[in-house]
């Protein structure tokens, strides 16, 4: 099974692809959606549109099974709030668009999954994904937080499916 | 001039088309994109392409010319402001997606167009925008709300083109 995990940013939109085979997991692309703010009018518009136009090449390119996204809630300053939820709305439609399940998932069950504990540094983050990837060129710390985001979708799809064929063999 | 008027929201996402000719507006179309939430997985990002759909079969229906979205900053609930800010990235993506320059107002810009004051509640809206558009028929206060967007819009384009022609007729 092929994953994508997403970390929505409107200036950087990190994206991982990795195939899930079993217990295995091997990496296939990273990389990052950049949109630069200008000064025009219409230009969180135009920048919102730049990044569903890429999205789309990456989900068209690496042909992702199922999506995950980082949940986000907790932010003091309103402004960015509303900013990140503008690039998350992006983040979740163009996964939806291709007929994707989008999973969802707090950046402490994330962390939790990947590092083994919820309150992890960007720098830990990094390092595990390395050990979970090897080899794997990392474009920047938002390919690392998707990447990141990808790996903990695999292993609750796995943790499902390990259940489920339980439940079967235990009804069987 | 054909303008479209968006008030961007998860559940009730109004519209409102109107025509501009000189100093005239008159009323195209208004409604509410709906999306309800489920509970299932993924549902935020179903809802959200389900807003996509529709507001591109009404962009695709009416053909505006030029598009205005509410500008909302100001949320003291963090997870209200994240989910306004999800379906304000779609309202915000799609008319871009056709082409179309994107306006953004604040709110009290819009009241102090439609009414003549920045704090106007929402039954003043209601009753300036019927006297801009006589005979119309509004589908609920977001539709109402989208309409007085739309006027916005079209008051200001107005000014910047008389400001233009004046400029113009100086230089010549």
């Amino acid at each position: 099974m092929r994953v994508i995990g997403i970390d929505p940013g409107l200036r950087n939109l990190g994206w991982g692809v990795i195939e899930v085979r079993g217990t295995r997991l091997s990496h296939v692309a990273n990389g990052i959606c950049h949109s630069a703010p200008g000064n025009g009018d219409g230009d969180l518009a135009l920048r919102l549109c730049s990044l569903h136009t890429q999205l789309t090449e990456v989900i068209r390119t690496y042909q992702p099974e199922t999506a995950a996204v980082e949940h986000t809630f907790v932010n003091k300053d309103a402004v960015a709030t509303l900013k990140l939820g503008q690039a998350r709305g992006i983040a979740l439609l163009v996964p939806a668009q291709f007929g994707l399940t989008v999973g969802e998932y707090a950046p402490n069950a994330v962390k939790k999954t990947v590092v083994g504990v919820g309150h992890a540094a960007k720098q830990q983050i990094d390092h595990m994904v390395r050990l979970h990837l090897p080899g794997v060129q990392i474009a920047g710390p938002d390919a690392a937080d998707a990447l990141a985001i990808a790996i903990c979708h695999a292993h609750h799809w796995q943790s499902g499916s390990r259940l489920q064929a339980a439940l079967q063999r235990a009804a069987g």
